[in-house]
């Protein structure tokens, strides 16, 4: 087999077969095949496109790339969460916590951001002494004690769409159907749960820019999942604003904080419980709907939910004096208030836009290599189809560099539309899909 | 400009600036712009085309990256022949005395060989002391005493040419009409002549496989000579087998003398022939196509094309006495013969496989640091339309190992079609494409 064969193959829109994906995956992971005959068949690939066949076997040698994490160790139904993406994302940090509190045990391998979007590990790096570098022996003894463990995903978990995902950040070749969902697959199915859920952010924050896109991602990931026995569900939902109040490390968890004590934004919370239901759901631990919600509501009306969270900082070695008190959280020199210039209704908020201004001040990754300033970010004050008057606050930068935020305060005030006229609140979920096909909110 | 966003316009089927052309052919000859980027480039090209217009400033930038050849101290008005490559293709080596012996000045700039089309240089290497690396002074000098020289083109012509096809040569990305183009003219235009005849070979053995991708390659070059003021003529020639009797590099010296002599296969001196006309009406060295072909007929009738080769093997050094007697140019130690087991006619002979036949036995290089075996190489002793008997000589193998030359005569058994029917003779003149338009033989 010849990798210039496979090329010109795709080149001539013809279906590769398991073998010739295979072999690029295995030669390109191994350095046999170099980057810029990878590149050519990427773009290839992202032009002509996948077959749900090719799709398939794409996801199943990135897998197979790597090691597969035994979860046969966790007591119970496994369950799975996992997220494309957005910008203000902290679901993770309330989710789990509420799930646990519900007897389900919630094990979460994260990655860091890069990028406009944050990293549930980059987040968690905001408290103290939190260990997301954890043994196999360290990680079941915490899921089996308290349900509840998030930690960074081993080294060798699909190398191959590691190696592929970076080439394609510098090749145009990010926002294909195929690519991405054997890249979100092929890491997820690396982690033997029982079902998993995948939070399909869709708007201009997210890689999804539009509806229909998203659904036929949503599809494609649900079809990967069914052909390896793992049942998938996908929630498509809004990122055409951030999610919450805030952008940025500490910030996100504070907010996170004041969400599992029953005080968070609106959106939040009902993105967190209806990711829930269908979490307690497929991990047999309701039996319908109206069941999961009330369970859940009431992690976050007991303060099970909160306990639970504390738990988690205690148990992976976290100073849980930040999380009693937050203000003991990091906390940037500076808060500049952003205020807007006009009157109406708030029409849009480039969410994209968000990120990458919190990015500026510091809060996420230009490269790799960049360092985090924790304490950095952005708070929104006013959502879509908030009223605002000339002069109202709409959101603060956090920054440590009052230049840099000055020029933030500019940007995010850029992200904003004013409209003159009344705008309806944004709708959260916008749709699903299952095995039984799509569903439409 | 980002690299990144000349990528992603030609990946979404817009049209390049000449200046995002520029900015990509500067930084990838310079090595600013890695292989992986560029490659992703030229299959978004490969696949998505590019305009006309794109073409033209492909061909600019790529001609700007290197040196351009000064031809003002040839005397008389100049004239550029060019081969887009096929299997045993030697037409320059008998065309340039013939011209030459016009008085027509033929100076030509040639490569050298890879794959299954064989390089005019590596032809002339068969010749002991033959010198194809000349100062500028030494070609101006041979070029105005004898008006006849063949050597190699300087290092700096097209340098981004030279590396975007090595990098198309192994990402599946050469047959595209505009990087073809683009490259064929980019070198063509480098050389300072007064006209552009350019052999365009069609068939099995050719880039272009088939005549409607020949015409339009045709028309593109001849328009991109236009927008540079060039003259350019292109002829559509056949390569469904190969041209002449021989394959390898003495082999084919060998031929051509005896084509010089009048005593050559008549496709091949055919072709001489309407390729003279084309250059002695260009040149103003005839006013009509009967007096060009009177002439030219006269150089091999009367000894002087034979006698003109001479003096260019004396002038760059080259041993004479292996021109004066062929049977001491290098010589294969084995000559096998290769018998039909079918009777019929020959339908059809699959002059890339000849080629493929001949690298076989070292007639040319695998890779660019291959070494030639002069001596060896293929003899097509039938062509199509000839009747063939069952056991009749079709060809021969001319091999240093007897055991790959033994291979090798099964290879070019496969390489021919016996058909029991009658088959006509081939064409060999399929089209013309110049200023006028395209017309068809």
């Amino acid at each position: 087999m010849r990798m210039y064969d496979i090329i010109q193959k795709k080149r001539d829109r013809k279906e590769l077969s398991e073998a010739e994906i295979s072999y690029f995956i295995e030669g390109y992971t191994s350095g046999e095949i170099p980057d810029y005959q990878a590149s050519a068949l990427l773009m290839a690939i992202y032009i002509n496109k996948m077959s749900r066949k090719e799709t398939e076997h794409l996801t199943k040698a990135m897998l197979e790339s790597g090691d597969t994490v035994d979860l046969s160790g966790v007591n119970g139904r496994k369950v799975d969460k996992h997220s494309t993406g957005g910008v203000g994302d902290k679901t993770t940090l309330i989710l789990g916590p509420m799930v646990a509190a519900c007897g389900l045990p919630f094990s979460k391998m994260s990655g860091r951001g890069l990028g406009h979007t944050g990293g549930t590990l980059d987040k968690l790096d905001s408290i103290e002494g939190f260990r997301t570098q954890l043994t196999e022996e360290e990680f079941l003894a915490i899921i089996n004690k308290t349900k509840l463990c998030i930690c960074s995903q081993s080294g060798n978990i699909a190398p191959a769409d590691k190696k592929i995902y970076a080439l394609r950040d510098v090749t145009a070749t990010v926002d294909n159907i195929s690519l991405i969902a054997a890249s979100v697959m092929s890491k997820k199915l690396s982690l033997k749960s029982d079902a998993i859920v995948i939070d399909v952010k869709v708007g201009s924050g997210a890689f999804m820019k539009n509806l229909d896109d998203a659904y036929e991602l949503s599809n494609e990931m649900v079809r990967i999942g069914q052909s390896f026995d793992r049942e998938t569900v996908c929630y498509l939902t809004d990122m055409d604003q951030p999610l919450g109040n805030t952008v940025g490390n500490a910030l996100e968890v504070a907010e996170s904080v004041e969400t599992l004590k029953n005080n968070g934004p609106k959106d939040l919370t009902e993105l967190c419980l209806v990711l829930g239901e269908e979490l307690l759901l497929l991990g047999n631990a309701a039996k319908t709907k109206e069941e999961a919600r009330a369970k859940l509501l009431d992690t976050l009306e007991s303060g099970a939910a909160y306990r639970k969270f504390l738990e988690m900082v205690e148990s992976q070695g976290g100073n849980i004096e930040q999380i009693e008190d937050i203000s003991k959280l990091p906390k940037a020199k500076h808060v500049l208030e952003v205020r807007s210039d006009a009157f109406g209704h708030v029409e849009a908020i480039e969410a994209e836009e968000v990120g990458k201004t919190a990015l500026m001040v510091g809060a996420g990754r230009e490269t790799k290599e960049s360092e985090i300033d924790l304490s950095a970010g952005v708070v929104i004050s006013k959502k879509i189809g908030d009223a605002v008057a000339a002069g109202d606050i709409i959101g603060y930068i956090h920054c440590n560099d009052e230049e840099v935020g000055k020029a933030a305060c500019e940007k995010l005030k850029l992200a904003y539309s004013i409209s003159k006229h009344f705008v309806p609140k944004r709708k959260l979920i916008l749709g699903k899909v299952d095995r039984d096909g799509i569903k439409t909110y």
